[in-house]
């Protein structure tokens, strides 16, 4: 206190002026960009990120994320020939390493956003091992095939808009023809799974419905097929195919492969198609259990987060997790729980290093895909 | 302009002190709780709600919302008697007129939450015609009848409360005992349900997979079979059970039951139960295209809003709609989108009556129930 | 673990059916509304939040802000004759017992809405002892009594409007004649304001700068002034000057009487109406500092919340705490923050208890006055 | 349709099948980034910001901001030869043109943070023309060049804080000797100020409270005082000093320099230091008056958005507005108010360009800056 003040009444001085202990050596002092620097113009995201690390609040979350990922790719445990038959299960890198089983999530509207083409990267490099995604987060794949999404704007009135056939979503539009050109796409499709089925059935019997039975589809088994059929370097579904790695959807009636799904109906009656989830959850669950390594990217909330973290709690939990969304936990929803929340189930583990960063997908993940699985740079 | 003020440089004027256009009739001028009435003290939920509609930001949304859900409650159509057979389809109240099919769905949390005593309110008395929730929202009801939920906090930490068995849910805290004696009380249903669907497929061989085959499990049938079996006048897929209500739940799996449906195809193999998704995409469709007048209760975001909405195409649009949830629409997802988001789709009707609430349902949803259905008041 | 689960893999059934340790005595158990009471009939809002307590969520954070509002108005302290004479400051009830000093604060926009009537309704019954507002809620609340606002809607369109000279204030509208008529109101008392600050100037001289100088006008004598020319019951200001009930606004300029401030510089030039801030800091903090007992409401976030907190410091912390507001800490704005953060500064009390509601002040606060101050109940 | 689909109830082909109206030529296609490009590995701000321009959501309004931010940067008005003598105000570059004048507003906590670094890089290379700022933002600047501020974390306890003398702001920790520091550091330059205050009246007597008198000092004034005391090339102040900027912050006693004045209250008593906001007031809005072309950069809510939307209605509106911040509408909030709620106040023009971000600044403002200002790119 300046001597000047030593007048002052007690209470104000305790009060304001209170002595704080010694900081630790261990405190990282805040710091930003430092301009000074010529790497500091037109910023590489490496670079942008390495100084947003000690900058504070949400910044510092994207630093951390991007280390959090960058640990999820450079993680390797034994090599193949070390461990006994049985435990040669999870992921591999080329050389013969474990390496960490990534689960990745996605929002519908992350797919009629232009971040499809960032998921498409990580899938068609392998940069991922499974993905959750919702209905939308299917459909609008194979339809961006067929027919383009627009830039819309989110003041739009429904209503003119209604008139003109054009789907809002958010800032984008898309045209009510687009799902025209999905139905007969897909039309054909559902009645050559429908006649598998039968012939399955036929060929089965009353075992058509046992482990394993090739009368029976899976939601993950239509989109692998979808993946096939649309045969297109764009395509997140293609490239999922080609590379092996399973899209989820429990609930992929949600949207216009459900109302398809609904219009065979009528078509194939008395016959029906059949999706059943009972073997996609023992698929899922068994690939977190098998994993030598667990983690979790999550973009969005709701069921694609819960379904990947009620998956890793079949391991006693993820290693590693980043969630990106705008949800709050103060209304209880799963969309808006932390990290930590999921560490109380045993979904993730308590030692894990996790990160949330409350934004908006679209405005920090194109940077922390560049400044990591797209930094060109080992991490 | 004061004459004081004449001198003012011109730009200010015309600016700060711009004249406007006379105030059309139908305006409706603000106004707050008059509280020199005796109604004003300890006031009762309708008349605060009254009070709250032309009070501006929320509080008007949440008076709006009670008009609107007294306006599902009311409409009335024709009498049965006056409809070609074909055409009785959809809700009819006791005297025979056709009433609104009301949509309600709720996310896991509310369950989970107080709540769900109000929910169940709704189910017993008949106020509500199908819903919609995520596994979280099923099994938690089941759950809460065998062992209580308890206050927590949100700021507790994970590895701790893990180290207890303690599942954090916001600031709720759920024992894990609790699943393992959900556990115990479902696993005879599963064996049983698994038993049913091996002596239809034994019945029916290749047939067994075609529509209506009892040897095909949904969603919906497991539900309302869970309620009928728990037999429990506090749950809501008791009432819903016995009042036949469906309760519909795509993505089930996702949860515990999810957990336990996988645990038990370990012992069932190489039988293994199925649950069918499809049936279930069209008894909602169905539910929809039949009612006479439809209406929408989205309490919470995700799966339960899109669900209802999509549903709700398939008769070109709901008559109304409330939804309540903390989603934003800044970034594209479902969750936050305005109704006029779901008009553009023809989800709900250019016309309709619409209201969305931005709150936590918590703090809401009690007082308009308290307002509306609870009310003693005829709408 | 059910028997029948007993050859589950050992990770399985180790992670999900993991036991949990006894639940201790003192946990609560989440609950809901009984609806079989004849109370639950259009409840009352002492009722509805009684109900709330136990909901979990931010309903539970509504029934405890009831609670911590009741503790304010019941605390007591010392009787008058008890104390010696220079510790006889702060607040004392009708009987002369010390009571808390209540400091209350809201952003413009509530005195806009509705909601002034029930902000007009604490004031004029003293339930609180001193506010802090920004310049709109000071502006507004005499506005009113000259012109009304009216409703209007979040998606109304700016330049339509702007042409109509209708300003919007979220879904509200205030038409632009309403300042006019404020101009001319306002400016014949800047005229003598400026008479008085130059009188006082020509009797005090170099003086007139001195503390307590009646030349020098602050915000919160400027907006008692106004209480007092307004003489209008309808008002918040009228009866904070009637009840002599400080309101402090250090950025009063920051609105349309700055707007009208500005003007006044061009008409009375060389000489300048001038308004201290340093005398309001004083005034504010010496309240604090002589508070037995100091209050918290702050409704909304900015400067009104940092504001209060910041005087609270001046006695080493607040007794009791209550934010309602949509911010949320993520972005570590002062706006955002919880009641903890405060109490790491020392402008909340480690001990005090605190409550922060994460909801639009418009669908709480009717409900929490309903259920205190205006409850016809003691607390 | 797909000819399959023929026989569906008429009502579903017309709902879900429902034919758009021809796509405009002026609809522009959703697209993401290309990352077959050489420029796609470890992305410069620049390329990154332009993949997004077409990605929707947030990314979108990212990609905007840095447009319009390049349209303040690249507007010219006329060479000052061209002008009459009493319209040479506002900004000129070095050739001679008008320029815009950018008002930039930050909240308290942004340099609390790492941006701090950021937003002094704008005010040393004069890429603004004038600030608003909390007070926080005015005293956190000076601050850190007596003693750092620290990484800490959101979930820290207040109470162990508090025993350690440790202030928490989000994530950050600010040990509170910095606070004493600044005491004394503050103290010997309140006693200059009094000293000169004293002197002024002395010699003014009377008139000292006549517009422009030396004797009255502002919060701008005391600012710039601040910025010349502390000669730092680290300080945002500094550089405002240096270049002529000024910083507006009409509730300069709403944290720790209010605190000192307080306190210097007791010391200087009779006497009292004065700060004046009517003169400030006056400054902000000539400078609007007098812009050519009038700029808005806001970071954050609260005061210092509507104190530079205010200041700007003085000119019939800004030209360009960029808000950045995590506010909603749905509130009435002036913080979360969209630009186009200005727009009717006509505090940003009907023809304006304009973007809200709906993001915490600290993960898109360095991307931002880095894409423009510090692109080493000619806008």
């Amino acid at each position: 206190m300046s001597k000047e003040n030593e007048k002052l009444p007690e209470i104000l001085s305790d009060a304001v002026l209170k002595a704080s202990a010694p900081v630790p050596d261990s405190f990282v002092e805040v710091k930003g960009i430092d301009y000074s620097k010529p790497e500091a113009i037109n910023m590489r995201a490496t670079d942008l990120v390495a100084s947003m690390r000690n900058m504070g609040f949400q910044a510092s979350s994207v630093a951390e994320a991007c280390e959090i990922i960058n640990k999820m790719r450079k993680w390797r445990g034994k090599h193949k020939s070390e461990l006994e038959e049985f435990k040669q299960t999870g992921e591999f890198d080329d050389q013969g390493y474990q390496k960490s089983t990534i689960f990745m999530g996605y929002t519908s509207n992350l797919i009629s956003s232009g971040l499809r083409d960032t998921l498409r990267y990580l899938v068609q490099h392998k940069h991922v091992s499974a993905i959750v995604a919702t209905a939308g987060g299917i459909e609008e794949d194979i339809i961006k095939c067929l027919a383009p999404t627009y830039m819309g704007d989110f003041a739009l009135r429904g209503a003119k808009l209604r008139e003109e056939g054009m789907n809002r979503i958010g800032n984008l539009l898309v045209p009510n023809d687009n799902y025209c050109k999905f139905e007969e796409w897909f039309v054909p499709i559902l009645d050559q799974l429908l006649k598998e089925q039968t012939e399955a059935a036929e060929k089965l019997g009353k075992d058509c419905l046992d482990a394993g039975s090739p009368a029976v589809l899976t939601p993950s088994l239509l989109i692998d097929r979808l993946g096939k059929e649309i045969n297109d370097e764009s395509s997140v579904l293609y490239w999922a195919h080609k590379n092996k790695i399973p899209i989820f959807c429990p609930a992929i009636t949600d949207g216009s492969i459900g109302d398809m799904l609904f219009f065979h109906t009528f078509k194939a009656s008395p016959q029906q198609l059949r999706l059943d989830i009972v073997a996609d959850i023992r698929k899922i669950n068994s690939m977190s259990m098998s994993a030598s390594h667990a983690s979790m990217i999550i973009l969005g909330g709701g069921l694609i987060k819960h379904h990947i973290c009620n998956a890793c709690l079949m391991r006693n939990g993820a290693d590693e997790a980043v969630f990106i969304n705008t949800g709050q936990e103060f209304d209880g929803s799963d969309a808006g729980a932390r990290p930590d929340e999921a560490v109380s189930w045993g979904k993730i583990k308590a030692e894990a290093h996790t990160a949330k960063i409350y934004a908006d997908v679209s405005v920090v993940f194109p940077l922390i895909v560049a400044a990591t699985f797209a930094s060109g740079i080992a991490p």
